[in-house]
C-alpha cells in the first residue's frame, strides 16, 4: 500500500511524451524498508532546489518483502507511462535483494545511503550492520520516556490551562492568541523532548503594566512569540471571521502591547511571521541554548 | 550557538589518541544553513548502522554567515582534539563560500547534497537554485493551514474530551489509557496534517458488550492501539506507582477486553509495543490508506 500526497503543482504539460520539457510533471518516489522519513526528508529538501519543476510525490514505506517491492515497481512504472519521464526514486532500503528489485524499475534511482555508508565505514574502520536501528532509539530508553513525558507536559500546560507546574517547565512560551504557541510547544516536546508550557497574554494581561502573577516567578523561562499584524488578522479571521478579535485595530493594539512587555521585561522573543514550526522551534533552541532531552 | 545533545553512550576509551579503537567515542556534527533537520535525520539514520560505536552528536543549525561557520569550525576542531579522531561532519549548506569554510575544519566531511543534486539536475535537465526552499512550504499555503488546524483538532479532541466533532475527524484512535493515543494523534497532525481524535476506553466502556455511544456512528473511523501487558504495566507504574491502575491484573484484563472489542467490532488495530511514534503513525497511514493533507 502506498501513501500518496497530492501533486504540489498542477499538471502543466501532461502530454509531453517526447522531447524535454522543464515544466512537465515529474513523479518522485520516496521508498524505504522503514517509515521512509529519512528518504522523504532528504528528498524533499533536495527537490526544493528545483522549485520550477512540478513534482508529484509518492511515499512508500515498509518495503520489506519482495512482494512489496514488486508493488512499488508497478507504481513507479505506471508513473513513468503516465508522464513519459523516468520517475526519480529516493530509497533507503538496506537489504540488497530488495534494493535490486526496486532498481529494476524504469526509474532514475538515487542511492542515498550506499556512498555515504561506505565512506564512513572506511573512515571509522567499522563494518556497517545489515539492518538499520530505530530512528528515535529503543522504546524502553530514557529518551523515549522523556519524549512522551514532554508531550503530556505540553498538553497539560497548554494555553495557560494550568500554571502550577511551571517549576518543571524547560520553557514557557508567551504571545497573543493565535501566534503559534501551541504547535510550537508540541513540536518542541515531540521532536526534542523539551517540556514547553505556553501562556496566552489576554487583553487584560496586556494592558496591565506588569507580567501576570502566574508568570512572575518564572521570568527566566519566558520566551515571546511575535507575529506581524497582517498575518495575525488573517489567521484570526479564519477562526472568527469579521469579529473584533480578528480586526486589524485589535490585533495591532495587542501586538504593540506585547512587544512593550517583551522590551520592558527583557524577554527574548522571535518574529515567527514567515517561519515554519520546525524553524520556530529550532531557532528557540538556538537562541536560548536550551538542551534537548532526546536526539 | 550550538544545540548539543548528550553523548548517547558513555565514553569508553577517551585516551585512545594513537592507533585505532572501534569503541572510542566519535564526534559527529550535523550542520546546516537552515534548521539542520535534513542533515540530522539522514545522519542519525546512517549512524544507526554503526550501533557498536559510541557517537557524541552536535547539531549546529543556521550556519549562514562566515562568522557562524568559523564558530562551527572551532567546535569541530575542539572535538578532534578531545578524542583524537576526526569528527564526522554531515552538512547541507548551499552557499559554496560558507561550505568551503566548513570544509577547512579538521574533520571527515560528508557532502550530502552535491552528488545527488548534480545527478538530478542532469536527469531532469534543470539547473538547481542556489537557495533551498522551506521544508514545509510557504507559511501562507493551504498545507500550512491544514497542519495548524489538525494540531488544534487533535488537542480539542484529545482523550475523549469532546466527542461532538467526530464528523470532522479523519481518524479516531482508541485504546486503553497510556497506550500511546495522544502522542500518535499529535504526530499525525503535525507531520501529516491529519485530523486525529482519540478516545480512551475506560473500564466502564470495556466491560460493556458494545461500543460507547459516542463512537457508534463513526465505526469506520476507529483505529485501535494494542500494547503488551508488561509494557503497559511499566508505563502506568511510571505514572502511578503501585496503584491498582498499574497492576498486572488490571492491565491484562483491560487489554483482553479491548482486543475482544476490536475483534467483535472488526476494528483495525496495531500492536505498538516496540514502535516509535513515527512508526505507529506511518503504519496507521499505510494500513488505513488515509491520505496526508500535507507533504
Amino acid at each position: 500500500m502506498q501513501i500518496t500526497s497530492s501533486p504540489n503543482k498542477t499538471i502543466q504539460n501532461k502530454d509531453a511524451l517526447g522531447g524535454h520539457d522543464a515544466h512537465a510533471m515529474r513523479s518522485v518516489f520516496f521508498i524505504s524498508d522503514g517509515t521512509a522519513i529519512t528518504s522523504e526528508t532528504l528528498g524533499r529538501s533536495i527537490l526544493s532546489r528545483f522549485a520550477s519543476v512540478p513534482f508529484e510525490t509518492f511515499v512508500i514505506p515498509y518495503v520489506d518483502t519482495l512482494e512489496r517491492a514488486d508493488d512499488a515497481v508497478n507504481q513507479i512504472n505506471m508513473a513513468h507511462q503516465r508522464y513519459g519521464y523516468r520517475p526519480l526514486v529516493f530509497d533507503t532500503i538496506v537489504d540488497p535483494v530488495i534494493r535490486e528489485r526496486i532498481n529494476a524499475a524504469e526509474a532514475f534511482n538515487l542511492d542515498i545511503y550506499e556512498g555515504l555508508v561506505g565512506k564512513i565505514a572506511e573512515e571509522i574502520e567499522v563494518e556497517p550492520s545489515e539492518s538499520i536501528g530505530t530512528f528515535h532509539g529503543d522504546v524502553d530508553s530514557d529518551s523515549y520516556k522523556a519524549r512522551i513525558d514532554a508531550v503530556h507536559f505540553a498538553l497539560d500546560n497548554d494555553d495557560g490551562a494550568r500554571t502550577t507546574h511551571y517549576d518543571a517547565a524547560d520553557i514557557i512560551l508567551i504571545g497573543v492568541s493565535r501566534s503559534g504557541k501551541t504547535p510550537t510547544s508540541l513540536y518542541l516536546a515531540l521532536q526534542f523532548g523539551i517540556r514547553a508550557a505556553n501562556y496566552p497574554l489576554t487583553e487584560d494581561d496586556l494592558f496591565e503594566n506588569s507580567l501576570p502573577k502566574a508568570l512572575r516567578p518564572f521570568k527566566d523561562k519566558l520566551f515571546g512569540l511575535v507575529i506581524d499584524t497582517d498575518r495575525l488578522v488573517k489567521i484570526r479571521n479564519e477562526r472568527r471571521a469579521g469579529s473584533r478579535y480578528a480586526s486589524y485595530q485589535q490585533c495591532q493594539q495587542e501586538l504593540r502591547a506585547i512587544q512593550g512587555i517583551y522590551i520592558s521585561q527583557g524577554i527574548p522573543n522571535i518574529d515567527v511571521s514567515t517561519m515554519s514550526i520546525e524553524e520556530i522551534a529550532t531557532r528557540i533552541l538556538q537562541m536560548t541554548g536550551l538542551k534537548r532531552r532526546i536526539g
